[in-house]
């Protein structure tokens, strides 16, 4: 089951309940991880979720309460016998920073790990999914992230026969997406198949109100957004570069998502209830995260 | 009230219950911590102790399970607008690997960090208490901390009264040690004074079995261990310049510990009882320690 874990939905300082800003999403066997707070591999202890099988992760900016995690969670994969890639995606300097980060604490490496300075681009491809990054508005280099499923196509066998078709390499091409012609007839993807739409999740902290989180996010089936303030303290969240609970909602609404999750709460709200309910005057399908909430993708 | 607080009880990896080490002493309205695990702040926020009075963190050595909790730290106590001037005490290279440390996440500091490369020495001492430390046997340069308090000498004039004398500057010299003649009579410390034995404290870990653990322990009132392993793992543990429960036992046996609190324990034991148990046979005041277990000092 593809699902999303909140490890860490507090912003800079954790709170008794809530860690360090960390997000899983288990996705057709791998592990997507978006952020590394301090603390995140004692979260996945708590998650009941091994770190064998995490092969990617997101960095949004090196600000420490988003990073943290990383050095500890690597050595442990280290002496766990860890036998994937691992791939770091962040900022410019990620590279360089990742390095200076684990020359700090002696230990023995025992796999590879491959990390990599990106930019507003398709970070990744495979047969199944697309993540996108865009840079967001920070004091710091900072990139929301997105990860797309492909839709995925096949081959209505009653459609085929209702329309007095036969299979044929000529499949593999509408499937594509060609229309093709048998015979006398032009067949397209829609005569034929049967299309599974693909989803989307959208990961966007830390930011001011910017297009580039609208433009990010636009079609999400899950929008996960920052949400550091209440609209009262709009001027603190634009002072500092964070978004109110409102401006998150703004971009749910104006991206055409679907649903949107709210987390990265700065220490001062003991209850978010109020955060949340700001955010669903102007987007009703609003939740507010907490720390091992689950949910399905 | 003069009490020691367990953070972290855990060794490498963290468990659900056990954090990575990091012991606090609170000793006359100062904080003491000794090493600092990831997560340790949070830590501090499950035992109720605010970061504001932190004064030294003394680090055992630098792999990772005993400092990446620093950076963290040391950002929430910028954040938080600590007042303090901010002592690290750690082995050669400590003031090179926390710069290096910290120039990896962009914060603004807002405080003095005096970081200082230990060796065999006496750390500190202040009119109350003196701190040494000594290098344990590790896979990498590693120290032990003793603290001891001063102890308190006071004029008993009840003493004074019984024995016909009265105050004066004499007193001073007494009180620091020095027999001093007061008309015919030889007047020393003993006769006068009341003293109050200063307590002392040792934190060892991480280390194989070694005279210099001995050394450093010798006469403690509390002496906290690491037992990574039970005896059935001795061989593992020698292999990896750790302790067994027992191996702990012994130090505080030979150095005439007069309490043993065990810590630092591998994550494969989900109950420590067996490895108490053990070490009882050779020291019976022995106890294992669990996250946020505190004691009086």
């Amino acid at each position: 089951m593809n699902e999303i874990i909140f490890l860490g939905t507090s912003s800079m300082a954790p709170t008794k309940d809530r860690n360090q800003p960390s997000v899983l999403l288990r996705h057709g066997g791998e592990i997507h991880m978006f952020d590394c707070g301090e603390g995140t591999q004692k979260q996945m202890k708590h998650a009941k979720v091994g770190p064998a099988k995490i092969k990617n992760i997101y960095i949004s900016h090196w600000h420490g309460d988003h990073v943290i995690g990383l050095p500890g969670l690597i050595q442990t994969l280290a002496a766990g016998e860890y036998s994937g890639n691992l791939s770091v995606f962040g900022p410019e300097g990620t590279e360089k920073k990742l390095r200076q980060l684990l020359d700090v604490f002696p230990f023995e490496n025992t796999f590879e790990i491959t990390a990599r300075d990106i930019k507003n681009e398709k970070v990744l491809e495979t047969r199944d999914y697309v993540v996108h990054a865009k840079e967001l508005r920070h004091s710091v280099k900072c990139f929301g992230y997105s990860f797309t499923e492909k839709d995925k196509v096949r081959i209505n066998t009653e459609k085929l026969k209702a329309l007095g078709l036969s299979e044929g390499p000529y499949l593999k091409e509408v499937i594509a997406g060609k229309d093709v012609k048998v015979g006398t007839k032009i067949v397209s993807q829609k005569d034929i198949c049967t299309i599974k739409k693909g989803r989307k999740l959208t990961y966007i902290t830390d930011t001011a109100l910017c297009n580039e989180a609208i433009e990010l996010a636009e079609g999400s089936d899950i929008l996960i957004c920052e949400a550091t303030f209440g609209s009262a303290l709009k001027e603190k969240a634009e002072e500092r570069l964070h978004l109110t609970s409102m401006d998150a909602a703004r971009i749910a609404l104006e991206s055409r998502s679907k649903k949107l999750i709210l987390f990265h709460f700065s220490q001062r709200y003991e209850s978010v209830s109020e955060l949340e309910e700001e955010a669903k005057e102007i987007f009703p399908n609003t939740f507010s995260a907490y720390d091992l909430m689950k949910v399905r993708f």
